[in-house]
């Protein structure tokens, strides 16, 4: 089997998971079920916390899926160099839709609002049950 | 509702989607569902056609969920600037694990030797049977 002795796959503490995920510039990947098959989705999302997770979406899918909370997987990564170094994070959580006036009002006033956004954009909250992280190093 | 004039969401060809899976530079992600919850994981796959993207891993959650088949989502996207501006590429398709001896022969001699493997390592195939883009455009 091809092995190659100068790269290795480190699982990270969950602690250092949670701080790339906050610190990871807005771009992530929601996983989903629709009770048809799996959905992926890219979303700007912003972290509330190292638990926490919104983003603003129009999907029909994802809007639907997430109506009654969904049980999603969610992603980010340093993409640029991941084929032979850098680092991912996968989370698992629950996802609900953010019907709360207060709420909306503030997430309307932050960051997000600069994405491409439609009429029938509505935000969805994850919060994170499960989170791991895994780097690649080159030696 | 924010609103942001500079920014459309423009839905590309099925053509321009299978360029840019075939075009792109390996990392993408796969999300699966494994019969308990949805799972997402990145991957550095190469894209042997328009309709056909393999990787290799050691994840025993994806290799035990593809071992009869399994229906997946695989998603690349231009990460570097998507949150103004870039693309992705969200494809839909069959995964099974790759096992003919010929098959594995030639995927060992190809460029995701590479990557970080383990004796564990597997082979998997998607056959896409849907694929769509995004484009968005600053103006």
């Amino acid at each position: 089997m091809p092995m190659n002795a100068t790269t290795t796959v480190e699982t990270m503490s969950t602690e250092e998971a949670g701080r790339l995920l906050m610190g990871h510039a807005y771009l992530g990947r929601i996983a989903f079920f629709d009770g048809a098959g799996v959905h992926i989705l890219p979303v700007n999302y912003l972290a509330e916390s190292e638990r926490s997770v919104v983003f603003v979406t129009a999907s029909r899918s994802i809007i639907d899926a997430v109506s009654h909370g969904a049980d999603v997987a969610f992603e980010v990564d340093d993409s640029r160099s991941l084929f032979h170094s850098g680092w991912s994070v996968v989370a698992r959580g629950h996802a609900t839709e953010v019907t709360g006036d207060a709420d909306l009002r503030r997430l309307r006033r932050g960051p997000l609002r600069s994405w491409a956004v439609s009429p029938q954009e509505r935000w969805v909250r994850i919060d994170i049950t499960e989170i791991s992280g895994r780097r690649i190093r080159e030696h």
